[in-house]
């Protein structure tokens, strides 16, 4: 079980994942993000390549006195700047290594992210030391004391991290943390990072830690729940494992942590999703929204915070997105295209903190301002036609009458991958196709007034439904004069 | 028959109505005519008022020489600046009596606009004269020659014109064309913006026209179309006459302007509407659309052009409005909500020129971009329980897959009086009930692939109904490894 | 002295005054004060009218059972959701009487503001009763609470309370002061609002309320200190007391109140201005703002909240202005240009709350950023040419190193209405000279890099001027092979 | 000569140049590019890497039948849309050399820019083909035939043409430009884009063109007029050439290609300015401007068009740039910050099509709508002191009383980096800093109203001034009762 305070709902909208941070220069990148910070807003993002070469914080400088490590913010500025601006903070990873200070050629992703450990540890630090202290210059100590820093990405696969050499992370966490506490002792480090799979790592890590009296003030791990893939020429395809296997996974690593004697640690999920590729279809489609639901419900008693991977399919790991559907990771698509698991995550944000009821299929909750809230869903990875379920909502309140207002995500509605189906699946959709597409961007809206205390609610396959509820008063009677029924055709 | 070169869309999106001019200084009422422009876009707007109190163009001055009148342009040049601005153009019209000019104390609305003739002929005369000149100066010559001037409104009514004395109207109708072509033959003045039900006006004043060599550039009539009001406390109920009744009074007055020898003159519907009272609640409801897509799909025939009495909510002539829904003739009612009227307008503009099929309930064309847009309605002054209505539109091009978007207007979609209606009818909603009631003030959009050359739709009762509908071509087949049943759960 | 907490800045953005409510209904006034909020920001707005026939607050409904007050709150809730939407609070004038309550036919004003006392003293409060219980309904306890709560303006004078009845005035606020207690015991309620001349009231009105117990928040009073007015047709123009006229006033009053018992109290200028009159060019002028530089800049400690009479000349009390400039209150004209004025209090935003130095003409502050700001002026009411003076401004700071920028309003830079006149003075002027007029309402801006402990700064006549100085590290060393003498003519 | 119809403005903000075309999908790249829109207005733009692997159109496509090309314009369609958008058209440039097609591996530049011909001809072809089509299908025939193509950039360099081979250049602008004529006869093409120094390529090119009777619908050329640099460890330092050996080259190149019997073909000068260099302090200095000033006043008679190099700071061809001012190409730096450059553009934007006079150091017009607008600047290469320029402007028109606007240009007023090495030169400013330096970033405006028929302008070092100079009529005595001296202090 998690220690920390989050509540609920900062554990679900914690934090969001981004492909590489230089995509943040980007204009369409930033427009994706301002809508999410709008209508879901979360603290952090967290992406990969803070010190890749787009960015190109690691410079190297002639002058007068011989050639010189060169610190440039330039682009790093413009990005944090722009985050801060629209309220949402750096979670930071560092890393990859910049090729001038790397110790191989090795690299990972179309955009060549350098996957070595330092040739000098020393030149390292200070990238390190130089880059928390222009930070902190610029938005002040107060403000980066808020920004976890995390070393590396996923140590524990040979993509990521050259052999997976368990040692030479460890090292580089050691000397990374150790450089970023002699700038301040309340600057929060974390790692290890690792992805699913090799959970050896967390004792591995947590032992060397102890043993070597190293500060670390939270602990990171990766989770997705795709079975081995079916590869075709453009696409992977993969089956998932039940929505309770990534509970599992969750409840184990806390459990670990906790025996170890870290369970005063926040533990957080700084990836997470269905499927771990940026090709897999699953990602347009409603079923990786059910499938969410019941993730996010409840996994909040085990976590410190999620990062879902990630808001935008504006991505490029495997290079650039060949077509306006592709299977990316994106909560959003291209020209600002709302995916059902962007309104998953916008009806969770309309969750109050106090549970009324809670099922596998079902979470009902009261807010603040005195309203209902209650998500439901449907999940199945059966094949074809699935009965519907239908679920019964108790409204325990004293006032009778109740306006209910469903928002509805469908096969037919909130879907508009499949709008995208019907108009031929246009690569490039001309300025008309985006228009038809995004029309249907939305998740249908059906409102009702009942009297009574309960509600009955019928799930279509897969279908993710909000309801607000909220008691009412009707006035119809202080309305001298007024009947309806006097209306032409009423 | 009308003459005029007007196209189908520039008569039916001519001009739009709003209460009086002075409303026109409020931010609510711009804010509401923006997004009108924006969605749907009419040439012209038209409104009482000009000359009135609020916006004080006429005043005295007291000089060493005397008091004189002044004209104070402060607050019509803010206004003009604004409607040009967002691209629409006054339809001039000229009326009521200031104060300080009037013969005589009587006035109509709340807001009191003096209907009484000039007491001095050649005080009005300078006031228009000064007016008109005004306007040029400001706004070029060139522009105000495409503004029609209208001379007064509905004459012969004693609530707009006292004693609806008809030669004290023919009276200042001569004096005023003779004062604005002083100032240059090409302005277009017009006139006598009579109402239904006196259609002798119309021989008359055509007939003093003729006989004394009077400037008339173009004639005006209103229309309404419903019966006896029941009056209760705070509302008008009315049943109305058949949409044909409507079209028969269009074309009545069409044949007698011709009669008379006018057969060159522009004829514009300067109001019109189901009901003329600003209490009746049709105006709020989905059979105030159905009703008006029947009259606007067949008018364009007889009229050159019309003008919707009014966009919006934004109207005091019966008083501040007392609720959120009270009847107004808005196709906008407060807080930016859209009528099903507004959605009817909006439909009409996706229209094309060209008409492939037309009947009583559907109206089929083709847009310049390809695009076939095909608006349906059913229209019933039935009471209860009625058959849905079926359509068949042929679809005649070789393509043979189709991608069609229904934007639907029914009884529980794009309706948002009913979501009032079901949060208990809140008279000065909170914002969180004008968040609910707004997100259900759009069409419900339903889209398809289809196959083949015709296309079977049913209507429910009083639905509006608008099709775009796009010729595709499947790419399925450009996509390497693209299988969707590799798709979990599909 | 003031007993209260309220920092020097919150006592001078405390509040800033507007003509009448519903004025704040038009875009014009809207989007004057969402400026002046985006770069002044006051917390309160102040103004008359609202119970005035515009708003339509107080309305009576025919019904069954006979006709009944009906309070209709569609406006003001248009108004206050505003208010609120750009972060600015009411605070509350009670008054004027509506029509169908007052006792008699007196109206002040253009606009007709009814200045009778109640018919009926029950009717009144039970306005008042429905009114404020509206507020906390649709704003909440908590934010009402926050309103000051004045009852009626400048009883002391017949112009605005019938015979300036003394006795009647106190049977007001006593009575509206019970029935608002009555909602809520932690409602502030405050007066008499008197202005300047009638002190008597204060004493008299404190000790009726002592007598009385009658509960009482806080005191308020109006000040102007232009001496009597020479008439002409169009305008008045009137000579200013000294700056510390206006400051001796505010002591006195604060004395008084004081001697009754009442420090406590908090105490606010809930009007003032130089010149109490609509029409006087002063306030146009560059030397309104420097003279209320001196007032504004000592005033803090006699007084809790100041209300500057008004932001903007969309107001009405005199009729719809004849001209862009015509001696309007406001801080800001037509079309959104801005005077001198409004360039003070932009100013003053600037300043911090720490007070490094201080005298007749200048004002030296260091911020919460560690910039210290310096406000700078040179009143004069002698007319013709003046001396310039010449002001030290001493640096403590360590550093010797400075950059300085300077914002500038004199005759020749910042005087919109000096470009005004030199384009002839147009009263409606077109598009074309607007943009003209507008580019002139800026301060001019010089910047400099000074070494050293001091600052010698000279300012024409009326000049008031604004300092930002920063401390800086000169970094010209750290870029290799930096040379400007190698650019061409440099 | 010129022999098109381009009137002097279309010829002076005929086109504007940029970096990489990839770049364009970054967020601040594009808000350059609107406010440079909406202040300038440039009809095109123009870059180079269309083909670079950024945009990424030509990549390889696994499918069952073989690894086949697929052209993907994800985006390309992003960037193109946008500009379409914003009113800028491509000016297209066919190049670099996609690295799967190169036939060897030399790169210019940062980014690496292929330069290499490519191995295949046919599958070069095969991309243009793709490509033209592509945008054909998208943006209409119509309006695909508006966009000039150019083919490759200045082959008569090695750093961007292999060996500046001179007949695989002719060989491939041949094979283009017949490709591209296939597609459709009236799309533009052009070349052969070569930089100043090889003048005999002129000759040579158009003698293949004719011999070879390949189409040829444009000739372009670029021009930067600095003299050899003195390079130091950052920055190029280079003096100029006077002014005159500009306009001198553009003669001479347009003599050659009427020698050539080509007098009827347009002639672009598709890159210019005064130094090529982007690490050139010169071009963030008001003498860039004062220089250009010349140029651009009298080359409107030589060529058809220009593309100043290049609207932004935001480019790469040298890395990331290392400070805010960095003798960057752009008009405007980063954060939106205008250099003088920028402000001499906005100025050109205001001058009319009639010359009423002409000099070295002023170009005086006429607008359509009756202001004088005249620009004047006062450029000398002299290093320190330097006597002030005055030039006296007439007014030939009969009123006598003028306002005038000056907008001047001083190495006090406009000049951003002035503002910043005062400023200390931070290389990462923050956003204090950066406010202090935006807010000096624009002319300095002074107004006045004379009387008589001309005008006395001195101007000081490299000054550059725009006067705007409106005919006024004084309305002052139609104020009744006005009278300045009653104002205090007036």
């Amino acid at each position: 079980m998690k220690q920390s305070k989050q509540t609920r709902q900062q554990v679900i909208h914690y934090s969001v994942g981004t492909g590489r941070l230089g995509l943040a220069l980007q204009e369409e990148y930033m427009r994706h993000l301002e809508q999410v910070q709008q209508e879901i807003g979360f603290t952090y993002i967290r992406g990969h390549g803070l010190f890749h070469e787009d960015i190109g914080i690691y410079q190297e400088h002639k002058t007068r006195s011989g050639c010189k490590p060169f610190y440039n913010f330039t682009y790093i500025d413009r990005i944090f700047d722009r985050f801060l601006e629209i309220k949402i903070k750096p979670f930071l990873e560092l890393g990859f290594m910049p090729k001038s200070l790397s110790s191989s050629d090795e690299t990972v992703f179309y955009w060549e992210g350098n996957i070595t450990p330092p040739k000098e540890m020393s030149q390292w630090c200070q990238l390190v030391d130089a880059t928390i202290r222009h930070f902190i210059d610029r938005y002040g100590l107060l403000e980066v004391r808020t920004w976890p820093i995390e070393v590396w990405n996923e140590p524990n696969l040979t993509n990521f991290w050259k052999d997976k050499d368990q040692q030479a992370y460890f090292e580089l966490y050691h000397q990374t943390v150790l450089c970023i506490k002699r700038i301040d002792s309340k600057l929060m480090v974390g790692g290890p990072a690792i992805c699913g799979g090799s959970d050896h790592w967390v004792d591995d890590f947590l032992t060397y830690v102890k043993k070597h009296d190293v500060p670390l003030d939270f602990f990171t791990r990766h989770a997705y729940t795709s079975k081995p893939p079916k590869v075709t020429f453009d696409y992977y395809y993969q089956d998932l494992e039940p929505p309770q296997d990534m509970l599992n996974q969750l409840e184990s690593v806390r459990n670990r942590i906790d025996q170890q004697g870290f369970s005063h640690l926040p533990f957080y999920i700084t990836e997470f999703n269905t499927s771990y590729s940026p090709i897999n279809p699953v990602h347009d489609t409603l079923v990786n929204a059910s499938y969410l639901a019941g993730v996010l419900a409840k996994a909040p008693q085990y976590v410190d915070g999620f990062s879902y991977w990630t808001f935008s399919d504006v991505f490029e790991e495997f290079g650039v997105p060949k077509a306006l559907f592709h299977g990316g990771f994106g909560m959003m698509a291209f020209h600002g295209i709302r995916k059902p698991t962007y309104h998953l995550y916008r009806f969770f944000k309309q969750l109050g903190e106090t549970i009324l009821a809670q099922d596998d299929n079902m979470l009902v909750t009261k807010t603040e301002d005195g309203r209902i809230t209650c998500l439901l869903w449907h999940y199945t990875d059966e094949k074809g036609e699935v009965d519907h379920l239908t679920k019964t909502v108790t409204l325990k309140e004293a006032q009778t009458d109740y306006f209910i207002q469903h928002e509805r995500l469908t096969e037919t509605a909130g879907n508009p991958w499949r709008t995208w189906q019907q108009l031929g699946r246009p690569r490039f959709p001309s300025k008309q196709q985006i228009d038809l597409i995004k029309k249907t961007d939305t998740p249908c809206i059906e409102t009702e007034q009942i009297h009574g205390p309960s509600l009955s609610v019928t799930l279509s396959k897969n279908e993710v439904r909000l309801l607000t509820i909220v008691p009412i008063t009707d006035n119809t009677d202080s309305y001298p004069g007024l009947d309806d029924r006097l209306i032409t055709s009423y």
